[in-house]
């Protein structure tokens, strides 16, 4: 079977790099001008005809992606030629804070409180509603916390608008959370559904920078719950493959924040962390196999690698680090590889992965609350 | 940094999935005419003239190997143009095994006594000279149990002759050995050097069947010994990548059977099992990078699908078995892909794999040193 995956990233490469072992194969579809997977046959986007897309669906007989962003027009065309997972609708919804928020809401899945605006005057006026500080975001395309800006007050709502310059903008209550929780689930065309522990996730200017998971001291009626809503959305939403759905811990329960329809950086940590990574299972369902397990070999933490690499020896030198580089230049901002480092204990994991930072250049200090519960040792 | 392979095989296949996420490129040189690496560049060898070979060259920096019956004459060609690791020397002695058995004895590694002969009379009088049954063997290119034959009188030594067919064989006495092991070690550029622990290997017709590590019940002292002869090995050969080298347990102590140059079967279990591949630690150690950790993970054991895959939903249903399958046709006898487990304890690692062995169409009854213990309890 050959999988064509629209996308030719991180995401991509580690979907083929997982795919290979089950003898798929893989094309890939780039739409950035700049594909750097490099572990499979590229058919570049030009934008001016469609040979090169036709001459991938020829080639594959399903498709999946790396990235939700693209346009509905291209997903639904490609579903009349081949089966796409997850499906067009999937990408509808996931694409669109909007349509999110209101499926969160409509199936009971609490969400914090939100408003759309079409000009800074509304902003100006949902944010006076709903209380400062709230967060106003781009209903479509953000990602790694581009496209948002935080209002202290309403009076930065001009200021916010002109920043962030879309059309359209979700507005949200600013939620008083513990910490960011992410849980990721995997349905087949067989109709099988697994779940991976939850992972805490630690951003910082946006980007996501470090994932612990298992989620350490989870309260087991929260880890429940997670699970009873991303097995509900899937549902739902008739989804096929990955799903991942980003969540605020806060003392009333879990809050959904968004979600993604595919394979996630919160879900790195288990390509060593779980008994079956979030790449083989999705490469699993979409090809109609059995899924595979989704338990934790044990405690794991994911440290991303954004715009340096630094010394690949100091990182390698270390004998728990597990690294995995995406084959991409030096930029700011730009996600280079991950670092998994597993442990016996969460302990023994948060000395690992304080000590791996040190070789980070640029990084921020290591912030979990496995860190933070250390420091308060006296 | 792009890696050239000779060969493009599942063992060239293993080291370019565990070389990408390093940021490595992969380039293949198939010698087969049955490329089935599927994951890199491939130039075939036409055989008639040169241009293959030289564009190949052109495009690497380093070349390594998964397959040490090569042309020496090829090797020594590709070093004067480029690095080779391990070094022509390393496959000069590892292709022949007299030059192997002749280096073994030099360095003080015990080896089963033999004779090299050049006729159908010559092996009868060396079988009657060491005692039979003796084990007669090509002295070169013979691999899985092809190019020998056990002979229980010196009356079967013109069949045996025969049925070889090759100009020079080696006879060796006929060891009474409690099992296989191998150990495998890796040398790096830096002159690093790591050891695997040593795996149990259990072979049907000449093929390697099952391999178990850390091997069970191994008295510390072979281990040690095991590790000083390999490391001993590597040093002698100024090797460079990863050395293999299979051994007889024996009352007496160990006693060398052969030794590859380079990543192997026996080796298969690293992949889960062991913190850092076999095949992720040839690319760090030929690309000069620091080697990784070669400590186990748990109990593993790696099962060979040999001829036939049987049903991959059936063996992907269980939730302990990690697939590994090499894109490779159904053929009798044909390597196709392996298995491996990993499990808390030796007990349900045994458990495991004789329950995973039932999905192996056409394979022998498992059988180890575990479960002969096993069967041993009422």
């Amino acid at each position: 079977m050959r999988i064509g995956i629209l996308g030719a990233g991180q995401l991509g490469r580690m979907l083929a790099l997982a795919g290979y072992p089950l003898n798929m194969k893989f094309s890939f579809f780039d739409l950035s001008g700049s594909p750097t997977a490099g572990v499979g046959d590229i058919f570049i986007d030009s934008g001016k005809c469609e040979t090169q897309l036709d001459a991938f669906l020829d080639q594959v007989d399903i498709v999946t992606y790396e990235f939700e962003h693209l346009p509905l027009e291209l997903t639904r065309k490609i579903e009349s030629k081949k089966p796409l997972y997850p499906s067009s609708e999937s990408i509808r919804v996931c694409q669109n804070r909007v349509e999110e928020k209101q499926l969160f809401t409509r199936l009971g899945i609490p969400t914090p409180e939100f408003r759309v605006v079409e000009s800074s005057e509304e902003l100006a006026a949902a944010a006076e509603e709903l209380g400062c500080p709230v967060v106003a975001k781009s209903v479509t395309e953000g990602y790694d916390g581009k496209g948002q800006a935080v209002l202290k007050s309403a009076d930065e709502a001009e200021a916010a608008w002109n920043s962030i310059g879309h059309p359209q903008l979700i507005v949200e209550s600013f939620i008083n959370f513990s910490r960011e929780l992410s849980v990721i689930a995997v349905r087949s065309t067989q109709d099988e559904v697994a779940v991976y522990p939850l992972a805490e996730n630690s951003h910082h200017q946006g980007i996501l920078r470090t994932s612990i998971a298992p989620a350490p001291d989870l309260d087991p009626e929260f880890e429940e719950q997670a699970k009873h809503y991303i097995s509900t959305l899937m549902s739902e939403l008739d989804h096929i493959g990955v799903l991942t759905l980003e969540l605020f811990e806060t003392e009333q329960g879990l809050m959904a924040n968004e979600m993604a329809p595919r394979v996630h950086n919160s879900g790195h940590w288990t390509m060593e962390g779980a008994r079956c990574s979030q790449f083989e299972n999705h490469i699993r369902a979409i090809a109609g196999l059995p899924l595979g397990c989704t338990q934790a070999r044990s405690p794991t933490s994911m440290l991303n690698i954004i715009g340096q690499a630094g010394s690949i020896q100091d990182l390698l030198k270390l004998p728990y680090t597990h690294l995995h580089l995406y084959g991409k230049e030096e930029r700011a901002g730009r996600k280079l590889g991950h670092i998994n480092i597993c442990a016996d204990t969460y302990k023994e994991l948060c000395q690992r992965t304080e000590n791996t930072y040190q070789f980070l250049p640029g990084s921020p200090e290591f912030s979990c609350s496995l860190s933070k519960k250390e420091k308060q040792i006296p």
